[in-house]
């Protein structure tokens, strides 16, 4: 059963979607693989676009890298062509490999003509570091796993402590997954936003709650260990829309994710990999040449600030969810990441 | 005589330098000429990297285009290249020709090779459109204006509505020049980072002051008119340090300057041309081949995280001087921007 | 009257339009003004994408910077919007500002509400270095000389040592203007790839013809000043087409341009701003926001080859027609640059 | 024994290294594995940068992505740090995650801190796809073959169809490995560029060699079977130099690869994945923050042309000597591409 536990606080002034989270983009669906094995706290989270072969019906796709520290997999082609080949998938740094290869033979299985009659198909992986509290040395999730995460696919989904974001730490704390949604008025049509972020990334006394100096306060009574890594983490920002853009504007809407970023307390640092993926749900472009294109009618550029500020809003939200969803998680080397709920009682106001 | 009336609220935890400005980096300086004739409210504002000749001794240079709405140029040759050519000028959108054309004739006027035996210079010039109090139409910046900003370059300078900040607007306020500067330890030796900014960005509603959302508290009571047209501005914000650092390490630096941005309210609007560039000190590159080059000792990367907070720190403290230090202003058609403090009276908390 | 004189050397194997000019896409005109006063030789060139107004139907381009040693403007808001706002100009390094300005003047003469009730304008301007023949420190160009160009422009027009070509060095002969269509099949449709250059690069014996090696012939019996300055020159490549395409895909077909400049010899040496851009003339974008947006149907990607093949070839075309269509010039100081005809007898094979 | 057949055709008028191949840099050392096994045909190449570990001595390099249709892994870091951490590895499209896994594992054998103590480790593994001959979707490689590859690394190294070029297809013949190097005289010192590529792309009738026409002449009477796929193919351009060059410098060497490739007749496919990279073995920057940073005097920009022109004619240079030296081979389905030898008689001019 899916938790519906959700993070009460509100960032900005727009509505949420009706499940405030990435699926309320219409198509869109998230499955988790979970790896909790003492030592090992790890998994894949996998984001679809859309019901069908995403190799068969592309849709559009922006990227920014905010700081490139990071070794997520796809972006050289899909900068170059603007759209998604397959469905979004996200793992630990390690694990890129054996999910790449899971998104091939996931690819071949469905369009045999793969690399045969037809071009090979380009894997989209995205990574951040759990080496904290996953033994990443172990390189413990399969091509199956990604698979299973696959199969998992809904609009129902977990967040917190759950598929990739298992092993995540964000702000000292236990990090994860966090999603959210914002619902956007453009000359009389409503779209809607989606963000999915996996969170690991900050030091404590940098977490700002809505503006406030939270990480200050937690920071003067909670001891937060620091890997002694100076790698100190990682965030992968997704945003998803039903808006009619092309990948010139989603690429400009994914700028705006590093506003949400930046507002929880991150900045950017050096040895973190900062990504931010948008895509539009609104069109398809097919794989097979004869087959007819779309004529989409985008919006005007200068229709554009509402969803910027809603992509603003829902990252930052999302970030927020990861760190109030996420339960406690103990893993390798008896390293411990606590849940922020467990550290502040935001009833009492933290007292 | 400069009025070192300064803004009493500081960013973050770290210490500023001397003057808390971008002049605290050595050998850097400021000079202003401000146009206030009415219906025209606009300048140019000169900024020196160091006192010698920026076409013989260059330094080393990065820029990030966060929005690239604008119509700054040099920065195609800057980024093939990564030094500056020349002292980097501030204006108004339809002024960059005139002040590009300053440039050109001051860099040939020092050194008549240009153009001839040498190869030609690379002006430098950011804008913001002040076109709202500001009649931009009437083009009213000269060559002369540039000169003469130039020769008052100094340590010391006036921020706010002056020089290219004249006429320009902040969250519906009056907004223009501001600057700051943080120290950073890194390994035993303490580096300056400044930062000046040209600020004319923002709806009333989104300004947040250290974090507190002072724009919703005073759009309650103040009325801001906006302007007609969606294009609502931009941020030029130059970051300076005496950090050994080369135009890679001063491009990543640059990037962190939307963190501050975003933290004062800004997500990085569509109609925003929103440019950060990073210049270092430490060492200047000849621009005749036969004189020695540098042997600069860069600093390792894993050592640029607190400049990377400091470059955050000093650009949103930057904004804040800038709204700070503004006086109210009028100026085409009867348009007005009042200034943060005559409608908010920080003293009683805006009671 | 226009010379007719053409290059009979041609590139590739597929079809020329018409004219074998730029000009053979519907709507685009191209205009000079020609300045020929002994030590001052340089001028303008104007092309226009469509014979409307390009502020209000702003037309989908992309750029390629190969190599950013150049001082052209208005690259940045076109690499973020995707859309040209003005015709394109062509001048020298020193006269980009007058030209600019001269943009800024004609788009608010046409619309007042350029700067007020609209967004400001984005000037176009491109720029080579003439310097050899021409006395660039006395910037002779003014305003307006654009805007005679751009009262001349015209399907027909000439090529070689005219408008922004005239002071122009290619191969150490004298260079220019040059220009070449191709046509090209998709899925039963005919489109046409135009080109048009500013050619002002490269050492004689490095010039190809048609994969020959004329300039190390050439160079054994012609003697070929070279300029005391290490910057050796530029070459701006334009390419229009009326297939429909957006700004990203245009973006691809400019990187094409790269492929037709190495052909002839140039090895993109470090001084020269080599420059490319493409633009699309089968939609327009209009300025006003409640004005109806277009619906292209964009072709597949896997339809682009012909054209990018197109695209070299007719860039490789313009460079020999620059050459081929450019008379003897002399200029400052007794410099001379003599035409390829001068120095080489095609008809006898160069004997 | 390693054959030294050599091309005897030779670009350009300056000099080679001793072995006209990327090996005269000091330091850097090539290996293969070749897989042949009737309807597999592939294989993994290795190139390492110096004998020590390259990821505690990280060598500066820059890369360039002239077509972005292509699946490697690690140029996003490689593009925010300026570094290589492991030896270049090349391979089929679909090995890419088997090379990375391999990479990793060797990187974590040798230093047993990565991914604990010290931050994670970029894989950097590029690829061509080998599918017309070698059977893809058996994904043959597995990650030991990475590590006979790299045991193999040494100065003297076979060209042609041999590691990663075992599959590999050019102008319809058969293409893969080639080498090439060139010195460089620069203010008194030579330096060395060597160049290696994978060569996997274009048609036939559009081989250029030396500047002549060959492809039109060979397919006349050659009839070489195209793939199905549009997908056409990809080349991977490798550079080496000991000149003291920085991230960005490399970056700008790297541009240069694009006027080889274009000279032997690629027009930059829409479906090939045209990538370049440089690195320098002048000098190396330490994993450790604790060990002292290097002071590398670097080039001066204006000294730079030579080594463009060098990397220029080296690439084409070893793009022929993968043609040259590639004997024919027979793959999946029956598929065959022969060599160019084995369809040209050079000596009788084709006769």
């Amino acid at each position: 059963m899916i938790s519906n536990d959700r993070c009460p606080f509100k960032v900005g002034q727009s509505t949420s979607g009706k499940l405030d989270a990435i699926t309320d983009v219409a198509g869109v669906s998230v499955g988790h693989y979970t790896i909790d094995e003492q030592g090992i706290q790890t998994g894949v989270t996998v984001v679809r676009a859309h019901p069908g072969s995403h190799y068969l019906y592309k849709v559009p796709a922006g990227v920014t890298v905010i700081n490139g520290f990071g070794k997520s997999v796809g972006l050289l082609q899909l900068a170059e062509l603007g759209v998604l080949e397959t469905p979004i998938a996200l793992t630990n740094t390690f694990s890129v490999s054996a999910v790449a290869q899971a998104q091939i033979q996931q690819a071949i299985a469905s369009h045999p003509e793969i690399g045969r009659a037809w071009p090979t198909v380009n894997p989209l992986v995205f990574e951040c570091n759990d080496g904290y509290l996953n033994d990443i040395q172990v390189m413990r999730v399969e091509p199956k796993h990604y698979h299973q995460a696959l199969a998992q696919t809904s609009a129902l989904f977990e967040q917190g402590a759950v598929g990739a974001g298992r092993g995540m730490s964000c702000f000292g704390l236990k990090g994860g997954i966090g999603s959210a949604s914002r619902l956007v008025l453009v000359a009389g049509s409503t779209y809607t936003v989606g963000a999915l972020v996996l969170s690991n990334f900050g030091k404590l006394q940098n977490l700002s709650w809505l503006g406030q100096p939270l990480g200050q306060t937690l920071s003067q009574r909670v001891q937060v260990p620091q890997p002694p890594s100076p790698e100190k983490g990682s965030i992968i920002m997704l945003l998803a829309t039903d808006a009619p853009l092309d990948a010139r504007q989603l690429r400009r809407l994914s700028v705006r994710a590093g506003v949400g970023l930046a507002r929880t307390g991150s900045f950017f640092g050096h040895g973190s990999g900062d990504i931010a993926l948008a895509f539009s749900t609104a069109y398809t472009i097919p794989a097979l040449v004869h087959e007819p294109m779309p004529s989409p009618t985008l919006l005007h550029e200068q229709q554009l600030d509402g969803l910027f500020e809603a992509a603003a809003d829902a990252i930052e939200q999302s970030i927020m969810s990861s760190l109030w969803c996420a339960q406690s998680v103990s893993g390798r080397d008896g390293h411990q990441r606590q849940a922020l709920r467990a550290v502040h009682d935001f009833a009492s106001g933290g007292q």
